[in-house]
């Protein structure tokens, strides 16, 4: 295992040792993987400021609010309602206001809990973050959680107004699928002898997962206009993607790039190999970072291969974006000594240790040329 | 209007002047009717702890993880899942121990955003009971936003395994409906003059409203008993609820009452005027508050009705606990001379004004008990 090799694609600098690539990166640490992190926080957090508001939405008319034409409880059964609106959900430190906000976006079939309280009971990364002097905002994606969606349809099926297989396909991932997809071990129940993940609270880690109604969405997803939208509110944002949403940030920086300052991309199983020149072009405007685990080749069945494909696709996108004048980065988390990372690794016991990597990347490639 | 005598049932007592109702509340103020709070803080926010987890939740096995027979992206389309679970997230603030822990549930087809940030950016109850040193747990009650559900019959009906007539109703309410059903004005977009909604931002709170998938629930709906667990969790808890939810810490007490120290119901539209003999026992055993806000015969249509007969039964309810040795309190805001308040009176401008009706409650009712 770990056979890829695994080191930074850097600008004009393809392959680096791993003392270097640390150094390039900007101190990021590859301590103990005992699972104890030394710099988890014993002190009260301080906020300046905290909130929750939506970005986005549209009104629409709706034939159906409810499967009883009569309206039931509320009627007429027509109406308007909102939909494809984004919920934003902050944390502003007190004494922080120097730092670039980070958006963090979560994942298929999850929410924006991905980054609260990890599954184990430990600080997760919304906290962390702020604790590290920045504010983060973290999202619930549109169609999902407390973001809205347009679920007309539902009800226009029941009332036999429109056919069944019109009607999208709700998404979940079952756990025996998640447990080697997500790279927890080779076999569902069994885990890898070096594995970051808290297996022991894996039944809680399976309370994360709510239906994933994506596919009611319009093309192109709203979740990409709304992170734009948020940037620009925000007056300069860096936007951390993950799975799913891996590649939001790219997204959304090609409907405007105006105030994505820095895009965070961490582990999709799909990760496309290009982009169109022209869209290349924005991308390398923007420093970017690709990050992913470990244990890419060892997951069983097809997932091996959907790891090691993904892989190598973001390697040849991250050199396409690198050799059009760009600053991307792609980190194998082995290539740079810190092994066992699981495809959720904002919940990994080291999950602190790949924040670092983060915080560092943010210091020296986003905030490091502020300014100049 | 007014015209309901809106006086406080208080055990014994059915009928009391507005200022000595003051005093047996413990202190509640009828202050400025302006919409600008003098106790809104102003300081950081300091915090102990914070975090989320999920309390419930059961493994079953589904047939259809998607729409597609063959299971998309991750086949096969079979394996187990969790569901019925439910999202609490929870801040406690420094030095604050000495208070019991507030469970605060929301309505329909609205999320725990409801009481976050008002829709015009003021602070929402969670925080400002933080503020006041009392520990919070806003939930998302389940099959809603990041609590768990079992959709698969969605799929099924996609699937043609199911008839489309067999899959349950999804319920929106449409903004022409919830204008005058939460009592913002007596026809939409006409306010009351002294209506305390902020309805300038009324498209802001229109984006807080999402799918209901409550008709997805089993029998007994699981957020009853996920609240006793809390409850028990915490090791005493006051349980709060609104509209959809008010009756909620009853339910979750008629199941275990052991921990839930004491119960808000904040208006529902179908209030029961009574419970079975041996249920109203066992509610008569904790302190009860149970809070209607203004314009209750004024809204268009048949909801004035609804509004109406739901304040009188739940008087009726109030009176038959209290008859059977419970401390169960009947607020109508206007009868202690606070005007204006919609049905979301936790976004009203004047929501911290009725915030101090329930931690005045609190303190003398619920928390003035305990040790004695």
């Amino acid at each position: 295992m770990n056979t890829i090799d695994g080191f930074a694609e850097l600008p004009r600098r393809l392959v680096l040792p791993a003392a270097l690539l640390l150094v390039v990166l900007g101190g990021a640490t590859a301590a103990a993987q005992d699972g104890k992190d030394p710099k988890a926080p014993k002190g009260p957090l301080v906020l300046k400021a905290q909130g929750s508001f939506y970005v986005g939405g549209r009104t629409v008319q709706t034939d159906a609010l409810t499967g009883d034409p009569t309206g039931g409880l509320f009627p007429p059964n027509q109406g308007s309602i909102t939909v494809d609106q984004m919920y934003v959900q902050f944390q502003i430190p007190e004494g922080g206001g120097h730092h670039l906000p980070v958006v963090m976006v979560h994942g298929g079939t999850l929410t924006g809990k991905t980054y609260e309280t990890t599954p184990d009971g430990r600080m997760g990364w919304g906290e962390y973050f702020v604790r590290q002097h920045r504010p983060v905002y973290v999202v619930d994606q549109v169609s999902r959680a407390r973001s809205g969606v347009d679920a007309t349809i539902f009800n226009e099926v029941k009332l036999g107004i429109r056919a069944p297989n019109e009607q999208p396909s709700v998404l979940r991932i079952s756990h025996e699928t998640g447990w080697t997809w997500f790279r927890l071990g080779p076999s569902f129940g069994t885990a890898f002898s070096d594995e970051q993940f808290p297996v022991e609270a894996f039944a809680e880690f399976g309370k994360q997962a709510v239906p994933d109604f994506n596919a009611l969405l319009p093309a192109g997803n709203p979740s990409f206009n709304n992170l734009a939208a948020l940037a620009n509110r925000l007056g300069g944002a860096i936007l951390l993607g993950h799975s799913q949403s891996a590649f939001f940030p790219e997204r959304a920086a090609l409907i405007d790039p105006t105030n994505i300052k820095g895009m965070v991309t961490l582990e999709t199983g799909f990760c496309p190999a290009s982009f169109a020149p022209q869209e290349v072009a924005v991308l390398a405007r923007i420093p970017i970072i690709v990050i992913f685990g470990d244990h890419l080749g060892d997951a069983a069945g097809t997932f091996a291969a959907t790891w090691t494909t993904s892989l190598n696709n973001c390697r040849a996108l991250v050199r396409l974006i690198s050799d059009a004048g760009g600053d991307a980065t792609l980190v194998h988390l082995p290539g740079i000594g810190i092994f066992g990372n699981s495809h959720m690794m904002m919940q990994d016991k080291n999950n602190l240790q790949v924040a670092d990597v983060i915080l560092a990347w943010i210091d020296r490639h986003v905030e490091g040329k502020r300014g100049k």
